[in-house]
């Protein structure tokens, strides 16, 4: 590859799973208000998948402005359940109120990424994920909230899968990379299609 | 959960999905000539998702044998390619030949487990990932095997998806847990419906 990815995203197990690709990858995180974003999205209408997409291409596009011959990848995940996006939970009431809505439901997890090249997007991609929650019970949730939060606070609705969220799942359908934030198998297939990568 | 989980099995992989879950596991392996047994299982026509299955009970009953008081969890995962089982490669060359078989191919990785209590089998399950290879080059191959061996030797097919395996795919269809060895999400089902876990 001739140029490093720039990766606008401060999440470590993403640019982890680009390095253990054995993609040459740097972390440069684009500092964006997300939830304003967000909001004013929602205020006009727009679907969780375009939220994701333009999420990611805000990141990618605000790193690309700062350097304009650099590849740079913009990345976003939400959550959508009943064509509604929820936000990352703010108190524990709020992370009881998501997993009770989605207790014995099944939601989708939607992994944008937008790749910019000369200061343009050039490709962009939406990885989806079903997953099904079991119906666990309240005595549980809160024994669950009492032992995981804060931590799962800075997850889009209110578990990490890779720690106790595991628990309360019935089934997921969607694969390794997908789940964790970053749909990387079309990501590499588009970077050796370009001579970005060998393949 | 009044007993720890004894995991028969060497995996760090495993044994840390089960303590993120918060199961209180160990590991303790089970010593068994796996590539033995596979062979013999072959020899009388065992298709690949019984070989998967009887190398879990075995695993499990080996250490339940040591442990009769014990809840024991046996497990693996086998390679299926047009109904037939690929071992794990000795050499560049087999790992070489294997890759070529698979390449452009759709496989199977089937992660079996068996639950044992009281030194009997009480539950028994076979989780199944769709991996799809994409049409690489020769001279990636070789690239590829030089980086990689002999890392890849201790792995079914001659990959670790979690390392640069993942750009030998295009498409996986199977979730996160059941793709690293082990599946999850129906083993705390039944956990938690015979209350070895909170529910």
């Amino acid at each position: 590859m001739p140029r490093p990815l720039i990766l606008a995203s401060g999440s470590a197990i993403r640019l982890q799973l680009l390095t253990a690709a054995g993609v040459d990858a740097i972390a440069r995180p684009a500092r964006v208000d997300e939830e304003a974003i967000r909001q004013a999205l929602v205020a006009e209408g727009a679907g969780p998948r375009d939220i994701a997409d333009v999420l990611a291409e805000t990141k990618a596009r605000k790193i690309a402005e700062k350097e304009p011959e650099a590849l740079v990848l913009g990345c976003d995940q939400v959550l959508e359940f009943r064509k509604e996006v929820f936000a990352k939970p703010e108190t524990p009431d709020q992370a009881r109120d998501q997993l009770r809505a989605l207790r014995g439901q099944t939601h989708r997890l939607l992994s944008a990424v937008v790749l910019y090249d000369g200061a343009q997007p050039i490709w962009r991609h939406v990885g989806t994920v079903r997953l099904t929650m079991r119906d666990f019970s309240d005595a549980y949730l809160d024994a669950y909230l009492a032992r995981n939060w804060p931590a799962i606070s800075a997850s889009v609705g209110g578990y990490l899968l890779e720690a106790e969220g595991s628990r309360l799942f019935s089934a997921i359908e969607g694969d390794y990379f997908t789940t964790l934030g970053l749909p990387l198998l079309p990501l590499l297939g588009y970077l050796g299609t370009r001579g970005f990568i060998d393949a």
